[in-house]
């Protein structure tokens, strides 16, 4: 097998190898040869070649969101890794397990003047959990990142081979830093950056390996229960009358149906699921806006729980923070094995379990209320206005909220859907999706830069066939996406074009003046379908009810190519809509 | 006038203006709308709406490179900022004043998961002069900056001033961190980074400001000249026989005619220019690569200088590095007001003064030698090369080589030619540019990101018309560059489409295996002609060389849009032809 000739890239493909991460996105780049040479040669790993450095990082992302396994992404020196920064604050704000493999110049080639070559060494800041800074000798000053940054999983043997590999030479050490970035990456569920000198020349191959990298064991991550703390919180639950749950985003089929079910037999819980939780059940609350947007102030309080159990990632309602922050329950326990967030300024206990784990070990203990009238009460106002949801479709003319009660309806039997961030995710939220549908979405910084690029990579990898919905800003900004040689036939993009930055005239803003056109709303009259013709995908238009029915009835039909459909909606009277729904559904 | 409600805000409008900001490149955002608000209802700011802040950020750029002062950007919260990372490394490097004002959430919405927000604060790390923090209130932690990270120059005076305004009020605090910031923008010529946090409301407006910000004396740097230092930089350039001066990277007409001259006039003077430098002389050694590519191993010793004198920014040449890291001079001096590299590993002297300064105190003083076979030498050579040059021309067929030709002589009188990286730039160092063309290009981080955002904002500024050359991945690496409303009509682009990263054919790779053409070279059959149709853009083009002479025929005319000429070339033929000019012109 070929192998590039320099030891400190076989070590990173072997370790790699070794770490299980079988797909690897290169960015294309001379200083990084040595690590696309030995990625590309070995069967072992799927390669993919993009070459704007920004898609192939969120491209990355999208496979690493389906897989749930770390995946890498490899560039050239200089700016392309600060391309990748976006989709590496995605990953860290999303727990995605995304490796940055940045190639470097030798160390004493960095801010001498050498063309490509920035400060790479750390250049993630906080948006990494590690940073490993290789060495080509052993005269670069010593490691960067502090003992205590150290995975504290790791056995005092293992330190005490490192630091004694450290003196001994530069090959244990670095074996060490590229495991200790890779076992990170898994461990606490996020980016990682290893930053990887290479000197000239760069090029040459050979058929044998001249290292062979000290196989540290893979480390899993050990779940405790502890009774005493269970314990504890089934004092506070069982005291509690009223319970709310609240799930931001999860994979699909990541909580148990019989836990799901117990939640939803408890008359004094109340579960309300955002679209990118993925979870179902007829007595559980999706749309959280549609509920809480139209109550009036005096009724919140009858809502306000005694305690809030969340988990799952970030959530998009706004409105409920709002109200959580407004009206603070007793307490709030987050279930997650890696991070919690004080969302509600009441967080009083972080569970540190998976949420399969926790419920498996609390809710068998839990007596469960069936006389609790907070559940029933916020049912019949679901129902209400479920009821006057479909009432209000039918007053409305074409526009987004007609659309994307269309569209989402018309999603094929268990497929996937991934949505773009802004406009696109808040309706989204408003309807109901149906089970059989996976909702994926880049909530961890809610960037528009990166949604398209992030659902091909998804679509490469998922056994379902994926439809991609996005506005037309999002659209555009990262149109490089469609620069990719790897996206399947059945994946199929929706694009609501409403000539700019609808979400901005729901804002509170001073619409309809130049300004206002220009600087918020960016009006254009841009479309998809150059994009389409330059990129081989079959464009289709919709700009009414009909044409949009017309569309459809082919759209997911099998082709040759992908598909993208533009459906253009009335942009001024938009705002009006979403914003009359509030008060109609009331 | 109209001005947002929040203080914070218009105390960044007003010391902007104060500080002479005058361009303002906004991206859309409802967390910066205060800054918008500001910015954009006060007609002494020019503002432009760009969505892509990675292309908004480099368009700041190329306004910034030709007017020589500050160019703010401002985003809104989350991952729009690191978007603008590529550019603002590019600044760092290439020694731009470019100003982020990233708006942000307040610091008790940091990490607590709302949508739209990271670690801002900081967040440029090393590739940026300054970071200033602002606060919305004093419980926030004190001032990250170190106080030796301030300006030497400030006087105690005002440090004084600006602790006990720390004591005293917020309102004094963010006002001395803008103030730093704009200030060593200008006095370190480079980016900095102003992080400004808002609570809602954010759309309030007022007719009048209600802050009255204390206008801090803007701060000219001052050179001064070292009259002993300068005697004692002559003993050594007496007694030097050969002296090489390299230019890199620099504004057209930064040095006085007189003083090109009388370094023209000295025989022991061999002036090496890049064509970023702007420099012309007919005893000047433009196309550096022409005349050392070729030389033997032997007869490079001939050419080693005993001092060298550097100045200007990065220079392209890979040869003269290399050549220069071997063949060291016994000493290197660099004459920057702002800092020095060394690049070769032999910097004795880094010089603070601006290029006319030190010319002005030393070349009065030096005794000039007139006997030196050292120029004449080497001017024999050039001439020789030169004729070479010529007669390879008329061997070879239509290709990159042949294209760069043309163009380049075609290019329009007295007009400005912006070069995009990699191939585009080393080509156009092979030829001889016209004395009243100006050349620019991004060699600060050499990347591809951001080319012809750059070049566009360069035109929108600069009173002549301007040409961009670039090869086909740079291109569409940055096609959102064209998703912009500023564009001149007169403004040209030419791409030179070979279908792939021809640079990497060039490189010492294995070439013609489905791995190199997919993960170097990166080949494509794209083209740029419906992004000409989707952003307004004329598009023509040419395959050969009567298409190409008949493109240019009309090509820069009057026109009701800006064009764009794509050239497509022969990806297989390229190499060889480049690889055989360097031994042809032997």
């Amino acid at each position: 097998m070929k192998h590039s000739k320099i030891p400190l890239s076989q070590t990173v493909v072997t370790l790699c190898k070794v770490h299980n991460i079988k797909h690897i996105v290169i960015s294309p780049g001379s200083r990084n040869a040595p690590l696309t040479i030995g990625f590309t040669h070995d069967d072992f790993f799927n390669c993919y070649s993009i070459v704007d450095e920004r898609c192939a990082a969120f491209f990355a992302l999208g496979i690493a969101q389906q897989i749930q396994e770390p995946v890498a992404v490899v560039c050239t020196s200089g700016s392309a890794l600060l391309n990748y920064y976006p989709a590496v604050a995605e990953a860290y704000y999303s727990k995605i397990p995304l490796v940055v493999l940045s190639a470097d110049r030798p160390k004493h080639l960095i801010d001498v003047g050498d063309g490509q070559t920035i400060k790479q060494k750390n250049v993630y800041g906080e948006h990494v959990h590690y940073s490993a800074n290789l060495k080509l000798d052993l005269k670069d000053e010593p490691r960067n990142s502090s003992e205590s940054e150290l995975p504290i999983f790791k056995s005092i043997e293992n330190k005490l081979e490192r630091f004694l590999g450290f003196q001994k030479d530069i090959q244990s050490y670095n074996e060490s830093e590229i495991h200790d970035a890779l076992t990170i990456a898994t461990m606490k569920y996020g980016p990682v950056h290893i930053n990887i000198p290479f000197d000239e020349p760069l090029y040459d191959i050979v058929e044998e390996l001249s290292v062979n990298p000290q196989l540290f064991k893979v480390q899993a991550i050990q779940e405790r229960i502890d009774e005493f703390e269970i314990k504890s919180l089934l004092d506070v639950w069982h005291s509690a009358k009223r319970k709310m749950i609240l799930v931001g985003v999860l994979s699909p089929d990541s909580v148990e149906e019989k836990w799901l079910q117990e939640l939803a037999d408890d008359d004094s819980i109340l579960v309300f699921t955002e679209t990118t939780s993925n979870l179902h059940h007829p007595d559980f609350f999706p749309g959280i806006d549609k509920i809480i947007a139209p109550i009036e102030e005096l009724e919140l309080k009858a809502l306000q729980p005694d305690i809030l159990l969340t988990f799952g990632g970030l959530v998009v309602s706004k409105k409920i923070k709002a109200f959580l922050r407004k009206y603070k329950p007793e307490h709030h326990w987050h279930v997650d094995l890696y991070g919690a967030n004080d969302t509600f300024f009441c967080l009083d206990k972080h569970i540190r379990l998976s949420i399969n784990t926790f419920l498996g070990a609390f809710l068998p203990l839990v007596t469960h209320h069936t006389k609790s009238e907070y559940k029933s009460t916020w049912l019949e106002v679901r129902q209400k206005r479920r009821k006057m949801h479909e009432a209000y479709l039918k007053t409305i003319p074409f526009s987004d909220f007609t659309a994307f009660n269309v569209l989402l309806k018309s999603l094929p039997k268990q497929s996937q859907l991934q949505v773009g961030n802004s406009s696109a995710i808040r309706y989204t939220q408003l309807f109901q999706i149906r089970k059989d549908i996976e909702v994926f979405c880049n909530r961890g910084t809610s960037g528009i830069d990166g949604s398209t690029s992030t659902a091909i990579g998804a679509a490469v990898v998922t056994k379902e066939r994926t439809t991609f919905i996005t506005g037309d800003l999002s659209f555009i900004y990262d149109s490089n996406a469609l620069w990719n040689n790897y996206i399947p036939k059945n994946f199929r993009i929706i694009v609501i074009n409403n000539e700019g930055g609808g979400i901005f005239r729901i804002l509170p803003g001073h619409k309809d003046s130049d300004n206002f056109d220009t600087f918020f709303e960016t009006k254009h009259k841009l479309s998809a379908k150059q994009l389409c013709e330059m990129y081989g995908f079959e464009y289709v238009k919709a700009n009414d009810a009909l044409s949009l029915d017309n569309a459809l009835e082919t759209f997911y039909g099998n082709s040759k190519r992908p598909k993208l459909l533009e459906v253009f909606t009335p942009s001024t009277k938009n705002d009006e809509i979403l914003l009359d729904y509030f008060k109609f559904i009331k």
